[in-house]
């Protein structure tokens, strides 16, 4: 998988990832009205609506694009109804051949990391059969738990040739209140970084290792010395665009073959018609919005990286 | 909420929470077999296996015990239908008067934490009305990504009157990897377990805060510093049993009224049948071998504490 993302960024020539990270606030008033039409106000009615507007975004951009992101918080939120279109959003992009990252942040002690494991990227075993609940190709993981919270989550990628994507330096403001702190003249990111890159050789691709960091575009100083703690992990970047992070930034988490890094953005891309940007699409063309933000964006990383045509 | 913790702690004279951690290899043959040839081996049968399992369990220990902690991990591992059971099992457990500790570990930037906090404490908004998908009680989170990862957590318990357990030290055996890097001539454990207190201190019920924290029974010295940084926190208790954690090593959680500490047991409860101790209740008594090693427990804890009638 981390090679066939690879291959797909160099061939759309776009190192990105569309979050797709519905919040009722983002769909337009014409898909809730008929959702809740035909399903009530109601979870379903919800999950319905977050299903359609899904849907037109990705058959908008799908050809665009190698990857996207789904938040499973957005989908969990409206309980087992969510959590059914998060599943059905999964394999409608893989029936488009887009790579799905699960943005799911899971991490436990080792069986527990075990069994959301194989809920997400692999395979649990019923009797004699076998099945793949979720089957994302990515998953994002939380390394406060150490090695062994990380371990069964490579153990399944090995098996399945899939990936994680382990929070190193997160985007949010507070993200440095404990990932900062300094100990033996080093931030608590570096020593995590030092993790993946450790992890990261134990499941290597060709050229890329299984195992990625997440790091956010906001922090583009850190960013430079996380590209080169972890020379081989593919660094997953979140915080471009509605976060505050610019292209111009995001320079420092390539690699000078062009790859290494896939840009994240959520609300940029699929609330693009909401900017004063995009406006004159109105909310009844939301994706063809969506799909010039994300041209856009193409560009904007295109120019950063000094390979504009 | 934690007031309620409080009282039917004191009223069952039992600091404990049963862990609803239910794997497949757990259950008895007749419990599966009865659950497949229902729903056949699909991701269906096991679910219906667990929550038979699931529910004779609570129907032989709810009158003994305050709390239930289900790990949703072992839930998701069977996709949607997985999920299903973990929402039915809490609903069950709410029938018999248990409060709920959804073990969940999640967390995330602000307003994905946000969607979180109410797919799981609070109540979600569709249209014109509301609903709690899960409705836990209480929800354990993860600091790694600071202040403005738990903050959203706490707005929703302030509402709802419910609560969080924040991860602060693992029980599991690389929890020190990163937890325990020293900065500033303390541990990182240290650090997050003062901001337990400070975030503790704006939400907090008649002696007790809504904000507590998760520190392993494996590491009971630690336990007796972190008692001290966070007074007036609840410490929720995993890694008794199974993971090592001795009654004896208790003791330093708690505070000299006899309360702040809630001691998980997992498998040692939900598995007892299979040990060699309960051995004689065989596979089709195992609520019975589970009641036995909650009394047990209650016991052994009771001992620890010197409160032994």
């Amino acid at each position: 998988m981390i090679q066939k993302l690879a291959e797909k960024i160099k061939k759309t020539h776009a190192p990105i990832c569309v979050g797709l990270d519905p919040m009722l606030k983002f769909i337009p008033e014409h898909i809730l009205q008929k959702a809740f039409s035909e399903c009530g106000e109601t979870l379903e009615g919800a999950a319905e609506a977050v299903w359609q507007y899904n849907k037109a975004i990705i058959d908008a951009v799908y050809d665009l694009i190698p990857s996207v992101k789904p938040q499973i918080a957005m989908y969990e939120q409206f309980g087992i109804e969510g959590l059914r279109v998060f599943q059905k959003t999964i394999d409608y992009c893989h029936s488009k051949d887009l790579l799905v990252i699960g943005d799911i942040k899971r991490g436990d002690i080792g069986s527990t990391s075990a069994a959301y494991a194989v809920g997400h990227l692999g395979r649990v075993t019923v009797g004699s059969h076998a099945y793949a609940p979720f089957d994302e190709d990515f998953a994002t993981v939380n390394p406060y738990l150490g090695t062994d919270g990380i371990q069964p989550f490579i153990d399944v990628c090995k098996e399945e040739k899939k990936g994680i994507f382990v929070l190193v330096k997160t985007s949010n403001p507070s993200g440095g209140e404990f990932q900062d702190r300094c100990s033996d003249g080093r931030p608590l990111y570096e020593w995590v970084g030092e993790k993946v890159a450790e992890w990261g050789e134990t499941h290597m691709g060709e050229t890329y290792s299984y195992v990625g960091a997440v790091v956010g575009a906001t922090y583009p100083e850190m960013g430079k010395v996380l590209r080169n703690i972890m020379p081989k992990s593919f660094i997953l970047v979140p915080g471009y665009g509605a976060q505050g992070g610019k292209g111009s930034d995001l320079a420092h988490f390539f690699n000078a073959d062009g790859l290494g890094a896939v840009v994240n953005s959520s609300r940029g891309i699929i609330a693009a018609y909401q900017q004063e940007k995009y406006r004159e699409f109105g909310s009844s063309n939301f994706a063809d919005a969506s799909r010039a933000a994300v041209i856009d964006m193409i560009r904007d990383i295109d120019q950063a990286l000094g390979t504009a045509n």
